[in-house]
């Protein structure tokens, strides 16, 4: 737990994900061999999903892509699992960066529209290209409203909310607006009806503009 | 599947629940004592569903309740799950035909906005009374995005936003708006964070009416 006082704002109690088990709070650093090894697993996984899809990813076909013993590939992620939520993990840490501190419009320093627009079409791109793996992991995720990345998503969007001055219920509204980023919704968008990514975003920004003028 | 002529529209596809097995389309009317019997059973389920929740509805409980063997019971929905979707079918159908034919801002004949707003504060109170149920019946569907009913609640939104002369996509623009107005998202914000029905409603109206005036 990471406590961050956005200026002008209240203090957030904010869950960054951990870039990897251990790497926030553990003392003892992975000696750099293990961290090469692991860096070299987490590339062969993601070619994996690359190529097969969150499906195809099995500790099986991993070990033989890694050119390691399966014996290996448990011991470093626990489970399939633990391999999907450590995938996951990093490019979800990357992705708190950029919209936290990265440049803008997506980082600080753009107008609150700005952001909210930029952010939108940044998660959309995420979830087109991790969603499945999220889908993969979130099937033992008792509330998935709960995920640490989905509270700081929506945080964000009330944050950016506030920051152009709305009044109305802003938690609430910011709750409602991370509804349309939903990954199930967009994938189906996509997937069922042949939905751009760019007509996506192109609507989220119509939406977010109106939702922010339109008062 | 019927075909509905939209005043100013497309002809529109929609597929209602039919009310029970067979209701619309079974030439066979159901004997007056067997409809009776049914509908007896069903006033007992809805009982139940009220003092126990959705999982306190068990087969052996409603015979019980009702008095019948679970023969009987068995025989009249063939499954719990069965069960359920006739709850629920009863109660979508009533829906329906108030949004579709009913009074005013409701049904047809008040502005479109108001009838958007009108339609948001009636499925937050249709998800606070039926969400278990839905949630318990949705466990076997493969793609809730996919539920005749779901489909329908897009239609009619999207058909609001183009009576409000709503140019920005607005199919995508309604399956947004949809999302706001997802069930488990719904009954989280009440759970979770005790989110009163009528603050959800007003945040609803909120965003409704900054979308279609804030062009």
């Amino acid at each position: 737990m990471v406590r961050i006082l956005f200026p002008g704002s209240r203090i957030w109690d904010v869950s960054f994900i951990p870039l990897r088990p251990g790497s926030l709070s553990g003392p003892v650093a992975e000696r750099s061999d293990a961290a090469r090894n692991r860096e070299r697993l987490l590339e062969a996984a993601r070619k994996l999903v690359e190529e097969c899809g969150a499906d195809g990813l099995t500790m099986d076909r991993l070990a033989e892509r890694a050119g390691v013993g399966k014996g290996t590939v448990f011991r470093r992620f626990g489970s399939r699992a633990g391999l999907m939520m450590t995938l996951l993990s990093d490019a979800e840490a990357d992705f708190q960066g950029r919209f936290m501190f990265g440049p803008p419009p997506l980082g600080p320093g753009a107008p609150g529209l700005d952001r909210l627009i930029a952010f939108g079409a940044e998660r959309i791109a995420f979830v087109l290209e991790y969603g499945d793996l999220a889908r993969a992991a979130d099937a033992s995720i008792r509330n998935r409203f709960e995920v640490p990345a989905v509270v700081l998503w929506h945080r964000h969007i009330e944050f950016l909310l506030r920051e152009e001055g709305m009044e109305a219920d802003p938690w609430l509204m910011a709750l409602s607006l991370s509804a349309i980023l939903d990954p199930e919704r967009l994938l189906y968008a996509v997937r069922v009806h042949g939905v751009t990514p760019e007509r996506l975003a192109e609507s989220w920004r119509e939406l977010v503009t109106r939702v922010i003028r339109g008062s």
